[in-house]
């Protein structure tokens, strides 16, 4: 048994591997991405390898029974280089598929979808009907392989694609997403130097902890049927408010940001309506639980970096 | 003025080409395909290109001033060949609307869609809002592309995508669409051979004449405004027994078809429910008007091939 992660390097990636490791997770494990990614565990293979090239693909893929494909161009880099996020985002993910579908032994892929397939012009609620109509190029892609995948899966391959929410604390001033604003408020809260915030206090956001996004990545592993559809993960929905409230009451201290709505990143970013996962809720899917959890958990995933 | 026609050898890009020689259509015309296409005006430029291989495609589109992208691998030969299918139906046309988005000149693109986006769970009535399914490989990659022509649109590129439905009558045997049955009807009337056809008395089609597609092809190069969403075209809604009857008052004789469903066939292309194209029918675009008229465009186009 090998699992194959890619994008190891990245957030959501070594949040995974670190979780992996915690849990003792069985079989053997391989870590990838362009750069050599960290090993949490000593018995963790690293490898950096560029996706785009189909032989480095290959042999990355090597005797995998299981692939989870983080491996992606964020939202605002793919914006400002549509052609490197076809290269990246869309066009390795096809090639993984399809080598993927062709290989006689089964593999069980798990695709980092994302939320931002369904656009910015919401209905209210969200739920798993919704039909999804992005408007950015990031999510313009991520959609055009979760079609790729549903026919994939109806010619048999085994995946399971999920959409994940805005997930925090991403590193900060690392990240090309533009909802990176959301991080800056956890970074404010831990070293004291303000920022400000382009959303107002009624900002309304989908949010998962790295944690919870590993735990929801482990599980689709274990799902015993593939999916055609992808599946919209839970998430906490909050307010601006509410989320600075958590944490200063988490951090003891008033979280120094200044909120000046910027109406383009809040009508992208801020206005998210209810959510309903009825799907992925069916399937076992679980998001942090309550805010004061998804806090902390953050908290303590940034003092450990 | 240098209008291109891609896959222009084929059997709605002849019929669009010589609707363009019989009306005089204004500036030059490139027929482009793997094969060299005929021209039915000499005044018309043949080309034989693949537009698999980049440099083809950009010599192709040098100087165009339009383009109406028609070239694909057909429904039945890309369920056979799905790698083929990626790069024909998926590849060199996002290979297309990279170039065109990327060109400094302003080029209205038309693109050759079809309504197997829709899939075959379909709602009655089916209409622009009806999210798309694709439930075969071609399907799924003429979303794909619909997608990414969305996301060029917003971005600048001038286009529009149509979705068309079925078009008869294609020459007999040699189309790769498993829909071809529906052209097997013209052609049992035409030549007198029974033909065995794969659905029952009451199923139902979307039907255009290949004349009324080339009308609507040329009436999307005049549209005003580009689309972002994709129009599916408006088509007579028949029965087969009305289409039988309607073929048999024209030729004065009855048609020698045996119909005996293929309940995977008849699921396919033989239950399609009411179709509402409100946004084509606002922009203009029509279908053949009555059976009558389709039924006599089709013989009268059998009879000059």
């Amino acid at each position: 048994m090998t699992t194959v992660i890619t994008g190891a390097a990245g957030f959501v990636g070594r949040a995974l591997a670190r979780r992996m490791a915690a849990i003792g997770y069985r079989g053997s494990v391989r870590l990838v991405d362009r750069t050599l990614p960290p090993a949490p565990s000593s018995a963790f293979e690293a490898v950096a390898a560029d996706l785009t090239h189909s032989a480095s693909l290959a042999d990355v893929l090597t005797g995998a029974t299981c692939v989870i494909h983080l491996a992606a161009l964020p939202g605002g880099a793919a914006e400002a280089d549509p052609a490197a996020s076809r290269r990246i985002n869309l066009d390795a993910s096809l090639d993984l598929v399809d080598l993927l579908t062709a290989a006689r032994a089964p593999v069980r892929l798990v695709y980092a979808s994302s939320v931002a397939v369904l656009g910015d012009h919401l209905p209210n609620p969200v739920d798993d009907l919704t039909p999804p109509l992005p408007a950015m190029v990031y999510g313009a892609h991520k959609r055009m392989v979760e079609i790729a995948l549903a026919d994939a899966v109806r010619r048999g391959l085994d995946a399971i694609p999920l959409r994940l929410p805005g997930i925090v604390a991403r590193p900060a001033g690392s990240s090309g997403l533009r909802s990176a604003f959301i991080s800056d408020v956890f970074h404010a809260a831990r070293d004291g130097r303000p920022r400000v915030i382009p959303v107002g206090p009624a900002a309304t956001m989908w949010l998962v902890s790295a944690e919870a996004a590993a735990v929801a990545l482990l599980h689709a592993t274990t799902l015993p049927q593939p999916r055609a559809a992808a599946l919209t993960l839970p998430a906490l929905q909050v307010t601006m408010t509410d989320l600075i409230a958590a944490i200063g009451r988490a951090t003891g201290r008033p979280v120094p940001v200044d909120l000046v709505s910027d109406p383009d990143v809040e009508a992208q970013f801020g206005r998210l309506p209810v959510l309903r996962t009825a799907a992925a809720d069916a399937l076992g899917f679980v998001h942090d639980g309550d805010l004061e959890t998804l806090v902390t958990r953050v908290l303590h995933g940034l003092a450990r970096e």
